[in-house]
């Protein structure tokens, strides 16, 4: 891991040996992790277990032997850490895609990986259950092997846990956008400061994240809608805000008033950044309630609640205690970037449907597993029109932007304010190339924004009932960027691509 | 007009005086110039002239009343001039907008304010040709009275002026976004400024922009397809990248390739700053063929009109000449943001018509008649990125912001920035109100980038064949305050909305 990042002397300036190194260490985890789905195919005497202890064998031994050969001998360098970080993932996915092919369940390896990358970026968007352009019908969510089910949900849990780590511990050192933030804004004071060193970070984040996984789990197993195996797969979904399920109706197939509530608390709670769970649980409550973060986070889900509540109530066939129920699972659904569905918003009255749009451009909160713009950003950029107006009147003046105390330097907000626009860009160029294969304006804005924002569910050909079977393969691989892209906040693996990374 | 911006002694903080007796001159001005629709009304034999004459008789008394009994005695300061520039659009279409009702063509001040505000605002979205809320049919663009058209073009044509003198010699002085840079930019060096006195400044920018508004109109009128009443009015409509056209079909209506090349070409010429036209005019081609602005622009134009051309020949039944011939018409209407029509783009297979939406989001260069986000600004958030990009790798660097020579600064930078932030928020502020009347999403886009955008034509039950007749009244109100924001670059008008514009 990353302990200091510094300029070597007398290496390549960048060294692709302890990046191959690392990421080796990771396949082999990745692979560690598949002896679990093969324990489910064997427990419920699936064929698919050979898939998976194939795949599973083969990571562990090729990623043990390029751990062994490329281990890193050197601090590992700003550049390198880019390189593994983007690898990571796009890596883990062409791993983690074997068992739908080996077990026969797909027949396209670009399925196979869309499907997985979707679950390791917490996206939760799905090929199953539709025809590919080339013919081949997928099977339907029920019609697959559990094991394949618990892969899909593990990938949500594993991949969350990266983000955790990524977010909190890697991307600041990285000075990545808003992250730079965490330091003083996150954990109060210096003195109160998370170890710096990754991990016993690590460590301390994923303590929390698996208790949480754990107390979901118990809650969503004492219901008699489900039994252990949907309990921990929704578990696993949420912590994540992943947003696979079991069932092709997702949430909405329990029919539970009891899981929807469970459901949407730890959606709400998988939406907050992991440092201040875990500063709540070490007895430090003042900090967590009084982080600016969480209010606005809090704030905004309660604001949309109740106007998408009224809307659905005033307006459609809902009585008041559906259209609240409805709509504050689909407002916690959504803003967390989870993408469960206890609904089809997709035929909601407009004024709804056009709210729950917006909050595709929203996001929890930085340090959470949710993807998407974040909280932290939001305010911060909207903060700074207020400033703008006040420049205005005051041209002479220096008017900061505040988070309660704390004064945002100009870097750190054009660096936020360039994050938006970045977003934007790349959010319309994926609509452009979803167009550009035929789709319609809806469907095309709305698949980009669910990839990028790894929200995974869209609009129009994408609604929540739907899938992405349909989508010619370019289109498929587009998608899985954009999950790429915005699950590593843009900059991490887009710096790859410019001429200054290769550049002394 | 403003001269200096000064904060005076032993005054009120905000002296409504001169803002009210400036506002009567410019009603004064408003109601003169319509002696022009009671002349063409009288030569077709119109009973509009009375609904003329009236409402220019009053407007020239109560106008010339103010402005006598109120008239500056100080210099205006900041916060007037900004009270100044916000109501006189309001006012002008509050005003201009009697000889819609009186003339009993339309039941409705709200419908008529909206006419008046699209044409002020060069929008050209019109509520002609459709049912309204309240059942009152309104005449098609062909019904109504000759002197009535010449009005709307007209109303155009004058917001047009108005627009020209604003951006580029009175929001500097106020410190609006990016026109801070016209000094240093657009004028290539300091001694070869345009003068800084406004009056000879909007007296040599008026030139301009008469000139070419009579050459355009000799090559419409030289077209047997048009009369000299048409070729004025389209005259108007495209130095004013307005969009009010005399038939409902709009271009489309004189099926010929010659008027779709002239207002093709005079489109584009509005939608360049017009200070740089002059400079081009005064013998500096080179000022005009090296600005970054016009090349950026230039080069953003044709790689629309290939790639939208393309898809319409490759993918549609359209021939190669006639997918170049509305690609390009339609492509230089709406980065202008001048909304003409030759043809129905909301039936545009789908890649040719996402291309056209992102142009919904561009507008032309800074100082044109144009409106929406504007090219300058495109140019700098874009190369912004690539800095973030470069300075996550360098994160010790200084790394400027460059446009040619020159280095944009932090503070620019800044507003730059947040004023597309600020964009999109009232984008989707007015998105939501729309929708919250019951359009679907499409359609509650189109309808408010189109408005912002001062583009007029927007999508779904808002195309380029379709008109705003059946908005409801609030809903009309939204989009004539939405069309008056964009067209004031957004801080202008909604500064004296914060408390801070009335406090000390
Ligand atoms: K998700
Ligand atoms: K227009």
């Amino acid at each position: 891991m990353i302990e200091r990042l510094e300029i070597g002397v007398n290496r390549p300036r960048i060294d692709l040996k302890p990046v191959t190194g690392i990421l080796g260490g990771l396949i082999f985890f990745l692979g560690a992790s598949m002896l679990a789905p093969v324990l489910v195919a064997l427990l419920y005497d699936e064929a698919s277990w050979s898939a998976f202890l194939l795949t599973a064998v083969s990571a562990m031994a090729g990623g043990a032997f390029l751990f062994i050969v490329f281990r890193p001998k050197h601090e590992i360098r700003i550049r390198e850490a880019f390189l593994i970080v983007s690898l990571a993932w796009f890596v883990g996915s062409l791993v983690g895609a074997f068992p739908f092919t080996l077990s026969g369940t797909l027949d396209s390896y670009t399925d196979a990986v869309f499907e997985t990358m979707s679950g390791l970026t917490t996206t939760g968007a799905t090929i199953l259950g539709g025809a590919t352009s080339h013919g081949f019908v997928n099977p339907a969510i029920e019609n697959i092997d559990k094991s394949l089910l618990f892969w899909r949900s593990l990938s949500h849990w594993l991949g969350g846990m990266g983000i955790i780590v990524l977010s909190l511990a890697l991307l600041p050192l990285l000075g990545i956008g808003g992250m730079q933030l965490f330091q003083a804004e996150y954990s109060g004071s210096k003195s109160d400061k998370l170890t710096p060193r990754v991990q016993e970070t690590a460590f301390l984040l994923w303590s929390v994240y698996i208790g949480m996984t754990a107390v979901q789990f118990i809650l969503l197993w004492a219901h008699p809608s489900m039994d252990w195996f949907e309990a921990i797969n929704h578990a696993f979904s949420t912590l994540a805000t992943g947003g696979f399920s079991t069932k092709n109706a997702s949430v909405a197939a329990f029919d539970s008033v009891y899981v929807d509530i469970i459901i949407t608390v730890f959606m709400f709670l998988a939406g907050i950044n992991f440092a201040m769970h875990y500063r709540l649980f070490s007895g430090n409550a003042s900090g967590f309630f009084r982080n600016r973060e969480i209010r606005f986070y809090t704030f905004l889900t309660v604001i949309f609640i109740l106007a998408i509540s009224a809307a659905l109530w005033i307006s459609n066939s809902y009585s008041i205690g559906d259209a609240f129920r409805y709509g504050s699972f689909q407002v916690v659904s959504i803003i967390t970037t989870t993408g469960f569905g206890s609904d089809n918003y997709a035929i909601w009255q407009p004024l709804a449907s056009f709210l729950l749009f917006l909050l595709f451009f929203t996001g929890g909160c930085a340090g959470s597993t949710g993807g998407g713009i974040k909280m932290i950003r939001i305010m911060i950029i909207t903060k700074n029109i207020a400033r703008e107006f006040r420049q205005l009147i005051h041209p002479q003046a220096v008017i900061p932007v505040r988070i309660g105390d704390r004064v945002i330097e100009t870097p750190i907000l054009k660096t936020i304010l360039g994050f938006f626009v970045l977003y934007f860009f790349i959010f319309a160029i994926g609509s452009l190339i979803m167009s550009s294969l035929g789709f319609d304006l809806v469907s095309s804005m709305g698949a980009s924004i669910a990839s990028l924002g790894n929200i995974g569910p869209g609009w129009g050909e994408f609604g929540p009932i739907d899938n992405y079977a349909h989508v010619p393969a370019f289109g498929k691989w587009v998608l899985t960027i954009l999950m790429l892209i915005g699950r590593l906040e843009l900059f991490t693996i887009l710096v790859i691509f410019t001429p200054w990374f290769w550049r002394n």
